[in-house]
């Protein structure tokens, strides 16, 4: 019954993330869109007239109908997942957090700040803890909570499992993404048919960064970056959905495909994690078949929860070489920040 | 005046690569095509008929109406172009040789043959020498020589001035292939719209045992492999033409940014081999923009036989990234042979 | 409770469409799939092995390991969904007829047999009668039943409501028909990618021939063809699944536009056909944004059942013009076979 | 040499079909890029810089280095081509035409204009006397020129000889425009990779209101709108370059298949026409292969400026069928108002 379910708010309702966001709540058990917020353009129109929707479902109805607001905190709910330009997120986040909201955020903008927490369920949940480091949680029970970006995202839950293992040295890895990641209207099509792009702007510097804090270890207040070296080459290709990547990687221990491949298989998130409504029952799939993982196919596995995994084979210059597919506006956004929301709610931390 | 014009053969004058061969040799100054070879069920049409012509110009108006002949060398002329399945030009090209006829191939069969030149004029014409080694030039004055795999051909033009001048010790390689490469039909389009397909058969090995002989050095009568540690991944993409590649590199001595652009953009063939009808002005042109190369707009760059290089910049794991594209089709294929075959006439081998 | 299914097997079962049929019938309420046959080479292995699946879903496990059959009537079921190719099915569907089975065929081969049924459920389920005209139903109670084309299939739909309501005059079709339609592998990368192909072999000829006959009325033991005037262009496009159709249509009374749209909207088939398993809620889903329908979005419209019809408004050359959107391997292909053995059921053609 | 060519000024230079401007005004043997203006955002920075350069071959050296002037007449040459959105040209050619320029223009804002000339060379070069009602003519020597719209132009040169031999009854057009028709960025990738837009802004009223004018005859000071009942539908597909449109007709008097492709292939602009240099060698030509005209493969034909027709087959409804493939942005849009221009020089109003 919705009159029990947490009312929450989309901050950048009406881009390609916040769509996917309402698509994603849409009969979620626990949360209920109550509110969205979107740039002065879209403001006090329906959402359904402010929104170009680019999902393949519809409108959910109720969202449909819902008036945008002016994205500030007055009248917005407790619980908000933003999906907002970095620029602006850096400005508006910190406005919602003072006021006592939880911000769930995709944006960039303070993933790498010491007291907020980048987290994926399966792989660091510890990191939330972070949480009450923050002034506004202090002040107000307010706080901020992040994923990552959208191409480290599977690619970390794939490397999550050989870090414990095996100990991660390094990883190389050479990214081919879908347009859906770079927001609506984004790549042009004169720019992408036909075409690769070898170029995303601060993509792999971000893969970088982010990947050391994922996999980090959180000591007393803060985390510890993870120690491996890691070189991103990032390439735009015309692929609707799904990160496509080709891995190579150095493990600190003696490991046999074998053991590589039932580590990824076994892997799970705790009990608490894995019994949240967005986890996959398997946050990895290993596919032994010789040519895939692929998108076109395989992204949709698990609901677009699921990171595929193949070809694993050795590498004449690292240890292993295999290729990663995750959903990069599901897993790598989206789906992220409603399973960070919805361990936070078992955790306590949404009131 | 083609009188005095050298009549060429084509074997797989019906495929792809076949017919980059018939389009590139419209016009040669050196050349003229006047007899063509297929399978036996192409065998007697004319070739208008024969093939289903992919290319974007016309078929020339002569080829039209030449006569598809039966694979074999009676009645073929002493100048053979292959371009031939594997396992078929296993088989048939040796017969031309020992028929006394000079073998310029584009399959894969004869390439690591220890007597059997690999040769991209510009980085290795001296391997040309190893004809002087096969029992066929003993014998009929027949010989066999071979260009790379498309996907390996961009990348080593690029890597022979880093090795000359720094020293190569590692490299990593990603391709991004055009379907052009799997020639016609080839890949389905159901197989690849909005997909990446990460597996080609046996691409990487090719990749990596090429890259060591056309880097290798000629040692009396054989080729000693040049010494670097290589690891390739290989993916097909919804492009046309045009190989893609992200490629990082760790050099045996320090290097600049400058010092690396200035190898590559000085980067010659001999005299002998700039002079050639199909060497391009550049065999390199490292492009300063930050999104490029990309397939769409710089594949045609020096008529398909210039390689582009962009994005150059450090590397946190080996030392340098950089993105290479090179036209698969043309300076991987067709054009790789053309070229071979002039830099054969002006060294007196053609007879 | 499976034991209570009606065993059905699949002939053509590693095609596109058989690989549809396999997918739609997976939990069907009432038919179990217990048998496939394909081609000889893939006769003895087991599906999983004989089959490149091509859908985004898994093959269903029980279907994996069944063992590809031999094509021919000796130990299959008595209900055969045929997805075989036209030359093909001509030899082989009589035969499964004569020995008793239900043959519902997705062929062309029979489509316009004037004793064929050629039947979509909410247009002309009477014309299923003429089952009983056929010389196999009196000898062994086998029959052939058809449903029609990918690309006339949603026209159909759409125009059966114009055709009772106002009357047919005459009918222009342009279609823009997706690559899944050619199956697999079909159409080649090399010649869609980018393209445009304003050629399908036989299309015209039997959109229109068919569209006469699915219009026609049951006159006793046969079907009198509609009378209307109608002219098709058929065209290739890059896209993976769905027809695109531009239609304009005379009248032959005078219509309004909300007139049009209410007969489309309120179109059902009769309360027997609306229960059935695969009919869809709504037959037709009039879409009013300016822009739609479009295959990317609207294509899964009640699970690809649906068709979509949008941008209605007045044509100066004839009455009306608007465009229609059909899943061309679902309500075209195998999802019509479906629902038409669903009818057959009901009304207990099946034993 | 360069100083006799006469300089000219590109009006919205750095728009796609400012671009393709700039790219087929390098090397032309009467004029000179001498001038450039865009929007104010642009203005005073070098060309080089402003624009987002998209054409396959690099910018032209001298017009890199350009600076882009204010899109004001001061200081701009007397030869205008302009290449500006409808209302901003609907502010801005006048005020050239005003200052005594020669505005040579793509835009949509004065086509049907009654004192414009909406010209194709090869088809209504009298209507270019209109020039000599308007009132700027007649104060200052300035005028305005116009070229139709990119879908109309192939088609119009299609139907041209078809009025002339047999009379139009009517037609019906549907097209599948490429993307580079609605400039860049124009369509987003999300919205047509793997897609078909059935809906293009005021495109389907602008065909058949321009058909009617370009096809119509100059009696006095007027044109008279050609007769004839068209209708048209307007698609956009995952395209590059190329419209290709399905085209059904009624001709006056009955014709035969022979006749109409002589027709066609005997179609010559007049003798001053065919000598400018930008007049395609054929301004038709009719492709016989069965699935021809292609956009990948065809619509490079004459540098872009031939008209590619295929598929003439009987209608069933109207008379004849046919596929009309025209390059968008060449021969329907710079390339055609380049041919405007060179026919205004040889008939002395360039000044």
């Amino acid at each position: 019954m919705s009159i029990t379910k947490i009312p929450v708010g989309i901050l950048g309702a009406t881009g390609m993330v916040g769509q996917r966001f309402i698509q994603l709540l849409e009969n979620h058990p626990w949360f209920e869109v109550a509110w969205l917020a979107a740039s002065d353009r879209s403001s006090g129109k329906s959402y359904a007239e402010a929104a170009k929707w680019r999902m393949r479902t519809a409108i959910p109805k109720k969202v449909a109908k819902l008036k945008v607001s002016a994205a500030s905190p007055e009248g917005a709910p407790k619980v908000i997942f933003a999906a907002l330009d970095s620029d602006i997120a850096r400005e508006l986040e910190p406005q919602f957090a003072e006021a006592g909201c939880a911000v769930i955020s995709n944006s960039s903008a303070y993933r790498m700040d010491p007291s907020v927490p980048l987290v994926i369920p399966e792989v660091n949940p510890e990191h939330l803890k972070l949480i009450e480091t923050q002034t506004w949680w202090k002040k107000s029970k307010g706080f901020m909570v992040t994923n990552s970006n959208c191409s480290i995202m599977g690619l970390t839950i794939a490397l999550a499992p050989l870090q414990k293992a095996f100990g991660l040295e390094s990883v190389f890895a050479v990214t081919m993404q879908a347009v859906s990641g770079a927001g609506y209207p984004g790549v042009a099509s004169l720019d992408i048919l036909g075409n690769v792009i070898p170029f995303i702007k601060n993509e792999e510097e971000k893969m970088q960064e982010e990947a050391h804090k994922l996999l980090g270890r959180l000591k007393g207040k803060q985390v510890e970056m993870a120690h491996f070296g890691m070189s991103a080459h990032c390439n735009r290709v015309p692929v609707e959905d799904g990160h496509t990547e080709s891995i190579s990687v150095k493990l600190r221990k003696k490991a046999s495909a074998e053991k590589i491949i039932a580590a990824w298989r076994e892997f799970r998130g705790s009990s608490e994690v894995a019994r949240l409504p967005h986890a996959p029952a398997e946050p990895i799939f290993y596919d032994e078949r010789p040519d895939r993982p692929q998108p076109r196919f395989d992204v949709d596995r698990g609901k677009g929860m699921t990171t595929t995994v193949g070809r694993l084979r050795p590498c004449s210059l690292l240890d292993w070489k295999f290729t990663v597919l995750s959903h990069n506006t599901i897993r790598g956004a989206a789906g992220a920040a409603v399973l960070n929301a919805e361990l936070l709610k078992v955790r306590g931390y949404l009131g």
